[in-house]
């Protein structure tokens, strides 16, 4: 155990949080900075809850160098309701929105925007059960008018990840980072929209965070549900009704604890040293171990593998548990075992697991 | 001060939760149950949510009587989504959807549903600036057919509160209980759907409760976005998506609390209490203090009142504050002063209120 009596999670989310930051909303819940109230009691359009938002925007912005162009939302619902969301406000009866398949959720995106408007696959691999994220040579748009380009950029299930992102002039790249937000460096400007449940890399469930171009909004036809209509929660800076107060809380402060760990750079630097702690030791069982994802698409996010038969899967999971290993299981569409290791998962999970993946390899050979 | 360093909330919403309540919470907040987790990173597929939920359904089930022919679902978005959904799922092209004006709320709740079908205003108090609710008689439906009936059953920002509801042979009623949900008994079953963001009885805000009749699903249209169906959520028990999960728990030790209070006859009975005093002081005032509803409408969650002058109205504000009052300034579209004295308000707040409120009067007659 890292802590007395703190778990080995491996949740695929929600998924652990950092212990600081608990230990921080633990400290201050009941009397938030003084106020004699905890945050959930404050009003959102109080002094006090707006320096946190602003707080957290201002973290976000710095981490992820943000520029101007762009704005950061808070909304609720989760990536499902972006999958419906995006379509309504950014496809034009007269234009195709182009989605990359790479995976359950890229497939999920692409349902809803059939319901709403006109769609073409541009890639997928799919056939080869998302062993792989698709070339970017392998990107092909259709000759129509694109409103968009879709892509996931880290499969959750499958355990895969873009190594490098489309960038085609003249077209919108929108991404579902739900769960690889802030896992390394990346360069906003090279996306007109950007969306995320916090749930994996960010802080609790509850809070979907957007980082949209202030450009697109000119794209927004009349008449949308206002709560459905980007623009509402621009104007308004999230606050055009009851925001999740207590979730942009926890966020800011995840937020801030990313900082204090050195950045986005430090962060990206750990997650590679924890991944390599995993995919290493199925490199060293010999096949014992066998990774879903195809070396050069292989997630720093979800490590997801196979035993050589469903017996040792089971006596594996069942093992793990005892020593205190959550969520290994892997989804039920693929089986197997996924180990999700978001920012706030220690290295010291990432070791305890290598070592027993080491041992139970070499006990069960 | 009711412990130490508490504030006296009076907080529109997010407000007041019970102190046991959040006191609990931070007991458990880094190690829910042993679990070795906060609750924030379980799994919203784990055993151990899956008890919270299923715990917070039956709490709400026992505390209202709701009866087998209605579901319960938690979902995120606020009053402000069902807006829309409610004439997304239940507003047919040839039927009218029957509105009654009563504030704010339900004027924004029919400039949704307005956008996605035919409307009727039923009966409005808009005329005299919403200080009742009409009589029952008052509310005459067309002749066309009507999709549904809806109601804003507690007026936060004028402060009425409908104090017997419509009942039409044959007409789906649905309310938007948002402001007095579990602040008094009610017959569930001749709702065919109650919504109500979380954040004044509840809970923190970013959880929506709905309470839906069945028979309704049957009506829903085909194609609609999955999230905003009500449909998939009935079928996944609220785990469509990843719902939220702290938000859900927190709602779950609200309902315990109702419970151990008496349950919800017990807390109608300290809520008449708690009102009572407040407006017993405006009387006392003889004229100093116009309460903003009239006396058959009156609120017994949103206490609004007057002050003779605006430098008075300031003057009482400031000096409320100084005293640890929060939260009594009234919406800026009726001005004034508003008490909101939610469930978890205590009787002390109100008393401590009532003291402070005849002592301005009789230091500024």
């Amino acid at each position: 155990m890292i802590t007395l009596n703190r778990a080995y999670n491996f949740n695929a989310g929600p998924s652990a949080l950092p212990l600081p930051v608990l230990q921080l909303a633990q400290e201050e819940l009941v009397n938030f900075k003084n106020t004699g109230m905890s945050v959930m009691e404050l009003s959102h359009r109080s002094k006090e809850f707006e320096d946190v938002l602003t707080h957290a925007k201002e973290t976000l912005t710095e981490l992820l160098n943000i520029p101007d162009t762009h704005e950061i939302l808070f909304l609720q619902g989760g990536a499902s309701l972006q999958f419906s969301m995006i379509p309504m406000n950014f496809l034009a009866p007269d234009q195709v929105g182009a989605y990359v398949l790479t995976g359950s959720w890229s497939e999920k995106a692409l349902k809803e925007a059939k319901k709403l408007g006109k769609t073409a696959v541009v890639a997928s691999t799919k056939e080869e059960n998302y062993r792989s994220i698709p070339a970017l040579d392998d990107v092909k748009l259709p000759k129509e008018e694109i409103g968009y380009l879709h892509i996931t950029s880290n499969n959750t299930i499958f355990g895969t990840q873009w190594a490098d992102y489309p960038s085609i002039e003249g077209v919108d790249l929108i991404a579902d980072m739900s769960s690889d937000i802030l896992c390394r460096q990346i360069d906003v400007s090279k996306f007109s929209l950007i969306y995320a449940g916090a749930q994996k890399n960010l802080g609790p469930s509850g809070v979907t965070v957007v980082i949209l171009k202030k450009e697109l909004l000119k794209r927004i036809p009349e008449g949308l549900p206002t709560m459905l209509n980007y623009e509402t929660h621009v104007k308004s800076n999230s606050l055009y009704n009851t925001p999740p107060t207590f979730g942009i809380y926890m966020l800011s402060l995840v937020l801030d604890w990313i900082k204090e760990q050195g950045g986005v750079k430090a962060i990206e630097a750990q997650n590679h040293k924890k991944a390599k702690l995993l995919y290493t030791s199925m490199e060293r069982s010999n096949g014992f171990y066998t990774p879903h994802a195809t070396e050069e698409s292989r997630s720093i996010m979800n490590v997801t593998f196979t035993l050589p038969t469903d017996e040792l899967t089971t006596a594996f999971l069942q093992q793990a548990k005892e020593k205190g290993f959550v969520g290994l299981a892997g989804h039920r569409s693929i089986g197997g075992c996924r180990a999700s290791i978001y920012n706030a998962v220690p290295l010291e999970a990432c070791e305890a697991l290598a070592v027993f993946m080491d041992e139970f390899a070499q006990a069960n050979v």
